[in-house]
């Protein structure tokens, strides 16, 4: 069944496995016109990219993109553009004495069961390398969507049981203080914080889980299609195809369930030539519509399940296996930091699918 | 843009508005030979009528479905299942007076400004009015999923600040205790206590949020579909599309952000012929793939918009109104009790369409 | 599978059996703010309904339709349009004794190899009466692409072995010309000749096939989306979903085959603003995308299956069986006449879809 | 708008122009387990391939394929296949001096006026190199219905006047016979005349069109699924999507416009276990759902619109144009020889979605 593809009109397919030959991702439906270039490209993979820091994967992709077709002249032609990635640090030989086990956490026994076989190199198409595709594919969407006006950003907001101290406030260089931090915290002190739990982690080889932040200013008023591609659905839709993501809310999210109607309404008010709401409970949308406020969702990640501590499971035999990952074995501590720029990634993926659907509402 | 549709191989478009001659169904994919009653898709919708009880709203609407295709001599023929339920207890002149009101909580800023203009009367579509086509065609889903040997249930959990006491077992009649409660809640303690909350918030002109579980039994493993129509994406985009749902999570969920690997990694063991886990932090999928475990998955639903307390908001001139809606008028004080049939329903309508996406997974 | 669905942005989706309540169609998609009313989609039903005149099936199907939803004070909303058309003159008496019959020409064989049923009743599903809901959204699909600036017209161009001898210019009042013609045939004396012989095939208990030709005028320039969607498959798509045709082909069509490559290429001058080509073997597309030329297809139609003449045919049981429709019995001499007001609405509903798939083609 | 995908199951997105770095395919929903191999496409390709001879185009392009994913230890996995073919003998300097010239029969004006640029080098996207990925992609859907006992074949009937002689009997190495034909027309006479025709046409400067039948044998019953993805609309939507395609039959085709009812109506009769028709005026489908019967359908191609005597045009600032391609310019004489391996590619990706669509037909 073809599942590999995202959005309706400006529409992502992925392709390739971890170990394979190469990833890669084709974006059709991209408007023409758009000026992109392959250094913008470039330059969101690298905030994904493992290796970056202590923080993250050892592994030692370079995430080296390469744009195949659809891009003429510096600018997007209306012809599918492809992406690819090539695979250079990929190395097999740790897998192939663990491949006929089980592995807590992990999808080889999903996928062995419903293909009858599994590429289990790296995980072979379930790693979460797939999602350098995604970020690849973002950057393309982001740039639409800054020629629309429209910004956005996404942050951690907790690792493990560290939560950010301040409220994100929305500022003019966030982007940028984000993306200073090695774990995408835009507080320092809360990113330190987050790092030193990260080193005890390791150290005690063990993983944790964190919660990412996305938030989107300057939306227009109108995007999202009722009733079954609502903004909300589309965005809870693409966060949770993210690997290990557990948990989709926007807005009030979860906390709405012991808020009360008078409390949880946003009541409107005039501000010169725009209808704002004085709180903003709903997050962004009511009725799967963006009001104009800002949108804020958050996407909460399960601890990675690579881990060296030992584990009691079985293998396709049957047979009970102690099993553990060597020290040093190359894996993030918490995937939730390089899911960052992937759910700002998706998050530009759904908007300027929505934006564009938008154009067809009325006469 | 074509929105109004759910599904890919099972797939439904529902129509109609809150006070339009009817609203109704088209399902389409089911399978042929799959015996099928009016009197099954009746029951289904009874359950989710208003008026039942004090806690819901009084609308009379007897939701009295008919079916005008699709079936013949009582099986499913796999031609388009129509399915209508005309609006008999429609009073759209309370609607006329507010119409130039933006309600806080509601849809009707967004739709005026998405498409010029807004059939207002009882909330056009945007009412929770449409979920009763999702609950109509979900019987028909379950019928297919129970021929398949999968079964499975909604419940209350949380009322406002109420949560239901005791973990809920799986138990042969789950389903008969939790329609027994006038609040879907198979707890009899906890049900009475809601109950309570519920006739005081309604005298305080309130309203309040609340949480639906979702369990899934007997699943076979290996439904969903890598990457972009993971299992709990698919669900996350059923849930997120109901009316006042703010957030969804799978198993761990939200919990899984302050877990370690070595906590939330669920470990295999060989049960006879089959494969299970010792826990189930996974809540039934990994990599989006069902594991062969009960799947369990929760949403939060925002407490009911419409409430009969005064609020100050505006109106499309953007001048400041205040506004009420009068004592007993007709709205459910908490939204997610009538959900809990939805929530059930959308359940259905991705298993149903993932269990025959699963069909082409293999040569 | 889902399969009873028809465009991308501008969608419907019909249902209904010839002898059951009633056939309906739901339009998803339809831009917000179309004027349209139920006498313009019954006006074009009209044109289709059997029993109009000697040349037709005698059926006394009025055809009369309900909007149900998605029009509000005489305008589109951007919802679901649902337009039902209950079923009045079904008499599936006379269906009963042939249900066994593998009918030589029709579709119960097929459909009953393929579902393991049959709703044998008028043909259920497979009965050209589906084609009337197609009518019914092709008047929306007209209304709107008339605000747009397009028209367009499809006529009976042949009639067995009887063609129009006038080469059709566009004329102001072609369409009204067409429609006087009881057999869609805008010639006078070409339509009297069909007609003739309509009653000569009639008393042999013959059927004959037809052609029906489609043309659109001011077509913008830019419809049309390569490479899978280029305009011409989608015109090919619909109209091959049309039950009894049996080809397709736009401008030169077949007769390109022997055609030279001078010859055929249609070269290009400036005319003011506009740019045209001298001829217009493409026939209004180019690389799959609207030239602005007149856009001319053509659609072959079948004879029509039911015929009164005796046929030697077998049963379910292989049975050798000697088989004649009683003489009288309710079936179209020749299906491509009705189709005229079909073809038109398939195009209609093509151009729509394509035209508001054309907003995002560029930035 | 995402236009570049074909296929709902068994689904194709291509990417790539005649001169950027690489064309290329992606297959999703192949089931798993299949075995195939880089050499079975590249046959594929190869019988598509430029150069082969003297009656097509003297690019040098070795169309040399990569399979980058989707493929472990020579079986399918369920992952999508990307398939990548590298631009190698690309020559742009030849279109730079051309490209403000709106070529008769080309599409550089639509693309134009649809986009607003075009990557005329050439002719980019809407170059027929495009079909090349549909062949690679072909070659492992004809892999998949071959292990499902369905065989077919196509060749080229008509090239300008010159008809195949003799009638097309299945024979047990037809598709042997038919590429061993420099012209792919398994009649060895009529090959031979095709062929000098060839020569005096490329000596002229001229270019001709061309008829290519498609025939598929033991096709089960039930494929095709009603109403709008009837297997022939699928069929046509298919070729009609190819470059310089102008027209579909299947069947009888436009013949059946003459034809009376008791002529046309193949009448059943009962083969051992298997229902047959006597004649087969069907072509393979009743009702858009296939017979059993073979099925048999054939595209038109018009003239190649590349040719080299002079054509009297316009540019883009709407001057008049005299214009010629230098004789000895690299374009096929007749595009209906190369596109032989194509209409088989397109065939076998219907046919294989349509097989896997067949899976969920009943419970």
């Amino acid at each position: 069944m073809a599942s590999n593809s995202f959005g309706t009109i400006f529409r992502i397919t992925t392709f390739g496995e971890s170990h394979g030959k190469a990833i890669g991702v084709v974006i059709d439906g991209c408007p023409a016109g758009l000026k992109i270039s392959l250094n913008e490209i470039q330059a969101a993979l690298d905030l994904r990219a493992p290796g970056r820091n202590p923080y993250t994967s050892p592994r030692k992709e370079k995430d080296q993109a390469d744009i195949l077709s659809g891009v003429f002249e510096g600018k997007t032609t209306g012809a599918p553009i492809c992406i690819i990635i090539p695979n250079k640090d990929a190395d097999s030989s740790k897998y192939e004495p663990i491949k006929d086990i089980l592995r807590p956490g992990h999808a080889n026994f999903t996928y062995t069961k419903k293909y009858g076989c599994f590429d289990y190199r790296g995980g072979g198409r379930s790693s979460a390398r797939e999602t350098a595709c995604r970020v690849a594919a973002g950057a393309v969407a982001r740039k639409f969507l800054e020629s629309q006006g429209v910004s956005f950003y996404a942050y951690l907001k907790e690792l493990g049981s560290v939560c950010m101290e301040s409220n994100l406030e929305y500022a003019e260089n966030i982007r940028g203080n984000i993306y200073e931090s090695d774990v995408f915290c835009p507080d320092k002190a809360s990113s330190a914080k987050m790092q030193s739990h990260l080193l005890a982690l390791k150290e005690s080889g063990e993983s944790t889980g964190g919660l990412v932040e996305l938030q989107v200013h300057s939306l227009p008023v109108g995007l999202g299609d009722p009733v079954y591609e609502k903004l909300e659905a589309k965005l809870a839709s693409a966060m949770m195809s993210l690997p290990a993501s557990k948990g989709f809310e926007i807005g009030s999210g979860f906390d709405a369930t012991s808020m009360s109607g008078s409390e949880h309404n946003d009541c409107f008010y005039s501000d010169g030539d725009l209808v704002r709401t004085h709180s903003n409970y709903a997050g962004g949308t009511l009725g799967g519509i963006s009001t104009g406020m800002p949108l804020s969702c958050r996407v909460a990640f399960k601890p990675t399940s690579s881990i060296t501590n030992e584990q009691i499971t079985c293998d396709y035999s049957g047979n009970e296996v102690r099993f553990n990952l060597p020290k040093g074995s190359r894996h993030d501590p918490c995937v939730a930091i390089r899911a960052v720029p992937v759910v700002e990634a998706m998050g530009a993926l759904v908007l300027a699918d929505t934006l564009l659907m938008n154009r067809c509402a009325r006469l």
